[in-house]
């Protein structure tokens, strides 16, 4: 058997009255890719047991490998394996071992087990039982023909371990190539400068590919290769990254395979500086952006998000006499709050950052989208203006905020080296 | 022409390989829902001109109404328009209004167009056009025969006020009902109870309809009426909250299409309090919520991201000696963050957490998940301890804090009136 062309089908209505993203799909998908599965088409259905019939049984004919989430659970409308058992031919059998995985759940919960959680315990006839490790419904792998069915639980923290532990190492045997990408983080320079440097490069690649594309504040290259073994894969993207560090595109490149936090991170970790944040219009994004990445304990003393004029000028010592006369949208009053949050915390890096986030609050002269950015180390203070358009929601305005806060800080560290 | 059932497409490889979560489809399914137009299905599809144009064809055969979104850019593999021309068997035709909007986008922001924006100007020969507002492709509208089919770019943020502001409109002629939805916000009693408690009701529930689900922290009840207009289905909608009210769920809701830090923005305003935070494994999380709720800057003094004990000790003056004796993770810290935060800021309300959010830095006896959160309200607090689960990810431990903080501060609000 060989897996070359996957289907992804994901069940519930839930998804088409559009109460849940379906985030399922993107994850499932790019880890069909990693394997060197394409896939030509998705589809979302109802819980409509006649239709998803059809489906199925459409799809298979168009795939070799066909995932199926959603519709596991204890309830009626939750039809995914009688359906699927009905279209390949299959009884459902009541497994015991199951149903005392299902019973040990509730007991170390110290829940109480319904009885229709006991309509979890059937499985397809024939089927191999994939463990769920964080909920009652396994998943189950059919083999049919040469062909692959597997059915995953919909929540995406029982599917996401489900497929990793259980379902990745049974299929990959049965592929013959791996696919490796990596990022290259590239700031400084925008995507279509970079297209344009890299032109005749991209353009012969063949394995590795390159593609270039936007990330908030920077430009990304996708290097993909494909190769026997993950190890050959990585090796060929590695080669051809190097080829684009020759580039002029070289002087630009912060990182690979990372983001700005990650960086900001790592380059403070390499200097054993600490950081703290003072912010008014990210409202803490910034603080929570540095706190995502593992080990930033070790870097980040802490931030204060000041968000009234009194906390700017009781807490981080900013000068209440500038807060009057120019109001707290001032480039001295960023300069002051990385100052103070710097001293307050006993930091050597100091983030301040003051503006208009919106929707209100913007006026002719500094509309929505008008921020300012300070940053102080080592006794200096830089601070940068910006303007990132009125028409941009309160979320876009706070991400590119907090992109460029990030961007300032390794500027000024790699200044100071 | 009356639209009942429609179909969105949407086409782009970047989906297909997960480098895009589809968040378009759950948008629009929520708009399709709101003008009473159903899907039973919806569907992902690459870049290729020929799958794309099978797929149009036979679809088109199933609704009333294709939506179809993304490959409206201007390089060569944005084939929608193209595609979808051939199938309607119409020609594209250069536009010069569209051309003349397009050449202004670029200078209205100083950007160089390039040639292959010209592109953008071809429009489907009888379509209707839709202005693209924050960008440079418009989207088109075609009737034909009894059908209608909407072509969307696919940025988010073009898709969205294009939809909105020019389709919309449009077709609202012919959708004959519309629904709304309501939802019941309830803390304190899960779902599993909501719904015993309202078993008859449900059951008999046809127009409007109820039906439980969860969110993180709370339950909600979504109630959906549909009518012939927004406010007959609204008061509808109005008259079944009022006899849940008088269930014994009433005494749990704390609010209608709310969310939980809108609930404590509300509840301070309404008593003129301020609030501010001191967060440590959470990261600045809770404060972000908080500045999330337009109107938030009256309620919100603001926050401090205690990372490191430093930071607990010399801003927010919490005990060295109980630090050192018993670490960040005590009942004790959490409360003299709260009461160091209110003091600091000079603020009403205090929320001082202090926990485990993982994935490393768990004990035996203090887990991963293990958290403490301290409310200090009038010279008076109150701490509790949660166990969220060693296994959950960092982001859900985080996200169940934040949910239970605000959760805490609505008790204390309530207790206290």
């Amino acid at each position: 058997m060989k897996l070359e062309r996957a289907e992804i089908l994901c069940v519930g209505t839930e998804i088409l009255i559009g109460d849940i993203i379906n985030t399922n799909a993107a994850w499932l998908s790019k880890e069909l890719s990693s394997l060197g599965i394409s896939q030509y088409h998705q589809a979302v259905i109802g819980d409509n047991s006649q239709r998803l019939a059809e489906t199925v049984s459409d799809t298979l004919k168009n795939c070799d490998l066909l995932v199926i989430t959603g519709g596991l659970g204890p309830t009626y409308d939750d039809i995914t394996k009688e359906t699927v058992a009905k279209v390949l031919n299959k009884n459902l059998v009541f497994d015991e071992d199951v149903y005392y995985d299902i019973k040990d759940f509730f007991r170390k919960r110290e829940r109480k087990m319904t009885e229709n959680n006991r309509k979890q315990a059937y499985i397809i006839e024939g089927a191999h039982i994939l463990k769920n490790d964080m909920g009652t419904a396994p998943g189950l792998l059919c083999e049919t023909g040469e062909k692959i069915v597997v059915l995953l639980p919909g929540p995406p923290s029982e599917l996401m371990p489900m497929w990793t532990n259980y379902v990745k190492p049974q299929i990959q045997k049965y592929c013959d190539k791996i696919f490796v990408s990596k990022n290259v983080n590239i700031v400084g320079i925008g995507e279509a400068a970079v297209a344009d440097v890299l032109d005749e490069m991209m353009k012969n690649a063949v394995n590795p590919t390159i593609a270039p594309y936007c990330k908030t504040g920077e430009t990304r290259l996708r290097v993909t290769a494909s190769a026997k073994t993950k190890e050959e894969a990585a090796a060929m993207c590695d080669e051809v990254i190097e080829e684009i560090k020759k580039t002029k595109i070289g002087e630009y490149i912060y990182g690979i395979d990372t983001d700005l936090a990650e960086a900001v991170v790592k380059e403070l970790t390499k200097r054993g500086l600490k950081i703290a944040t003072a912010e008014s219009c990210t409202g803490g994004l910034i603080a929570k952006m540095i706190t995502d990445v593992p080990g930033s304990s070790a870097v980040l003393e802490g931030g204060m998000v000041a968000y009234s004029n009194s906390v700017k000028y009781r807490a981080l010592n900013v000068s209440s006499s500038l807060l009057d006369r120019h109001g707290p949208y001032d480039h001295k009053v960023a300069v002051q709050m990385a100052e103070g949050i710097c001293r307050l915390m006993d930091a050597d890096v100091g983030i301040g950052v003051t503006g208009i986030a919106g929707p209100g609050g913007g006026t002719r002269e500094k509309p929505v989208g008008f921020v300012y950015i300070a940053v102080a180390y080592n006794k200096k203070s830089s601070v940068m203006k910006y303007k990132f358009g009125e028409k941009q929601s309160r979320d876009r305005i706070r991400e590119l905020t907090a992109a460029n806060a990030f961007i300032n800080v390794l500027e000024m560290l790699k200044n100071q080296k």
